[in-house]
């Protein structure tokens, strides 16, 4: 049975729309419309107990799950909803020891959530060029406890010269224009390996795939993921009346090599030199902000 | 660089709907419509790599994914679609090292999948009443290499009179009646610990949630996933001609304490001798080998 | 060329979600968010053109439709909306000319809709029990200039001795609980005439479907109608980040006759003594002005 | 009641994916996989009664409505279906006694439908350039007896000189390219009066959109619809399995004038120039295939 004590994480859940993340700290008090909920109250409990607010309203202690964080994410930029989170991790295969590499790190929902499923030894190297986000993201990371499973750097992978990191087993974009990174994305990636791009609109989609089938990538598929909530009552059982916008499109693809022979001869090497490096890469270029150590990006072992 | 070889798993990829999981065997011939496929030309090659067939069609040579191995089971029964699989994850937050408990392993698909997330150091054990099920369960486990990390057992958890795992962090029930096991759920629940169950019908949500609300469940949620494809070409992008239909709905709750004392003291008494054992249990039945002690075979889905 | 004159039907359009409906009277200002709108400067315009207000914005002159009445209709109780009475009469080929009952006219939605499809020389019956209904549905039809193909009563039907009408067209129920007057909407329909029953749950349609069934009627299908709107914009074109969420399921079946030999002799007859006529009605009930003879009042909307 | 008799059309209605349209002839015989379905059978029975085949099945006879000839349409192109058929009447209002156009008749099943609802005193102005479709066309508006309701002609509205219609209250357009024809539907409508457009692409909402909003038109909205059928069964009601995919997207907006005086003088010269009569046509040009009197079409009484 575990209980909870100071510095442990609560989710005090009142309902779907009123819920707070919190860190118990013996004496605080959480001002709320429900009433005043002390810290205090909570050290000593069994995760899932009650607790009277000053109101007589009351909240339980929940534990809080990657999917808390990701929903009370401080949204400086557009978070990656559950629905989607999930499909990825689904479809491209995700799962603990993988190498993840991830550009655009936004507020890290994404990059967090993935980071959940691939630690303790599996990894999430994740790029942007926005200091202001990277430290959004960098608080986010620490809260939920992730920040040990990621690498955040600064750069800007569209211009890279080299590629930081290869063998990733899944690469994820989540960019405005993700179709000027699928060259340094294939380098970056396994035979076989897996890219999914966060799509808001349908635009991305067409010039993304167009890339991805110029780029050598096979299984490419686009997709919506809607989820419809329920409200499940004796009698009276039926969708619940407010909808659920549209949040992103998705699209995934798998790298495969089309023409060998004539790819590395003629094909590959104007676009080469038009952006992406001759040789593999072999050394990470940082000016990383986080962990700097890194010289070669070593291969997670692959199962 | 990872390179196929004897014994290696390897999805034949032509197209979404024509696609063949193998493990290469020098020796094999794989007749398709799209022509002959040697395995043994697949040897030497790296994963992403493609492959001629007799016919002078080619596909591509993809690492499998647990996406491929789930598309391709052995519908037995039916199975639990990515879609659907993704959100169990994301919205219960599971992820490695953790312990789950499913009732009903039906074709295990469900199975596989969460077990590749859990491992390497958590654990699924997973109770099915079915033999018939349980040897296909037990064929798909072990071709997707999940079946170290999954306990398989022949036990109407119903009728149980100890429950055999306590302190689970996630519970999936995938059975036709899934509200009658809420009672033994719960006591293999730790606190706040979530549940999960697969529900085709409205019914089944209606009933579960009476279910969940009388046993002190909180956070109930449920859902309906729709997958859309989205065909993106260059000009003229739109949503699939062909429709992807209903699979299931799911029910989403979490483990809560509504009222300590009262419960301790008199309400979970009659429950108690209803229908489930009078005291915690306390002590793991671990040593659960596979399919062993067949107390009775009643068909456990009957969706 | 049609120009705006005193008395003319107006919708000022600002945008979707600022809009107002007005009767042009000379003298009326009407005071908005977006400034003050002089009646008198629509006059003498054609419709579609723009107006200014005092704070220099400008609404654009629409002529009505029915789109607009409906949108913009007292919401005593819910609305069928759009999406809903256009899947309506397409699918049971509501047209002009046409005799419609409908049981439960809440609001005049549906009525005015489908009213104005059958005018002028088809007529909707419609039935109520509840007066403050009444009088904001009779107050509804003639806003929108549809009182005269309509005749509105005070009666239930769930009780009536004799049906009020025979050989509709088509016969619309919303109520609570539609399966209650199956037999006697039965009997106010033509053979192979179609019924429509609005049902927001899914409990609804399971029970309407099982009397549907019992009460001989054929093509039975129950739907939903998803509705999305999708932000055309060039180069970023994607569905609404604003969910629209349910608002009813339908169901439709046509009249048939199972077993007519039977049917006469004996099987109806214990039915009939429950709960409908004996004989057929053979006259209606035509003269029915405006909420007359009131026998009882009771809600007759419990959604 | 309505007796069947030679001649009378009928649906034989088995189930909804076995039904077959038919016209009475006493001597004719339906060959189906449920068995051999006399005509003559028919005759002298209501509609809705029962026919027994020689294999002992049945079949109802229904009395075909405007659905079930739309989806019997000879799918020589593709039909526009009743959720979108429906949408398009509820939003833009469509009733009888209206003066319609469409341009690109395809098959006719939105027509047929639109021809319905505007019936007896309205009519649709239909225009194509395709002389197989404008016969398959011609078919089917006789099928269903809407062709004297409907007047067909061969013409390419892109490149005409003269509009052959004005005062339209609707316009409908089924054209791969709709937004070329923009400038004309503008002038076939009445100020206020609503475009309707079938686009099955994203592409062709962005480009339409534009084209829309340069020319003047206002309350610009792009929809889709998704229909999903739903089991209802007691105990097991939920949604079907077979799922309804992607049929098209829909675009509406309303003729406005944005700024009358500076269009007059200035704006709409060069545009007049290149594709657009530079005086408001007044007299109908016509080359009609089928009714050629109309020499002056006169606005349609509006109501």
């Amino acid at each position: 049975m575990e209980l909870i004590k100071q510095n442990s994480p609560v989710l005090f859940f009142f309902n779907q729309s009123k819920k707070w993340l919190a860190k118990i700290s013996k004496k605080e008090l959480l001002h709320t419309h429900i009433g005043i909920i002390k810290h205090a109250d909570a050290i000593g409990k069994e995760y899932g107990s009650k607790l009277i607010t000053n109101k007589d309203k009351y909240v339980y202690l929940l534990k809080p799950t990657m999917y808390d964080y990701i929903m009370k994410i401080q949204h400086g930029t557009q978070i990656v909803y559950p629905k989607d989170l999930g499909y990825i991790v689904a479809r491209a295969g995700i799962q603990n020891n993988q190498k993840i590499v991830e550009i655009g790190t936004g507020s890290a929902s994404l990059t967090s959530f993935v980071a959940s499923i691939v630690k303790p030894r599996g990894h999430v190297y994740t790029f942007d060029v926005n200091e202001n986000f990277m430290k959004i993201a960098a608080k986010n990371l620490k809260k939920c406890g992730m920040e040990k499973y990621v690498t955040q750097e600064n750069l800007d992978i569209k211009t890279v010269k080299k590629v930081p990191i290869t063998d990733a087993d899944v690469a994820i974009i989540d960019l405005g224009d993700p179709w000027t990174v699928i060259p340094q994305v294939r380098q970056m990636l396994k035979g076989s390996g897996a890219v999914f791009a966060i799509c808001p609109t349908m635009n991305q989609l067409e010039k993304l795939t167009m890339s991805l089938v110029e780029n050598e990538f096979t299984d490419i598929e686009s997709t919506e993921h809607i989820l419809r909530t329920i409200e499940a009552r004796e009698g009276k059982t039926r969708h619940s009346f407010q909808g659920i916008g549209h949040t992103t499109y998705l699209c995934f693809a798998r790298k495969a090599f089309f023409d060998r022979k004539s790819r590395k001869k003629s094909k590959s090497k104007p676009k080469t030199e038009k952006r992406i490096p001759e040789k593999k890469a072999t050394k990470t270029t940082k000016k990383t902000t986080k962990t700097t150590k890194t010289k070669k990006v070593k291969p997670s072992k692959s199962k």
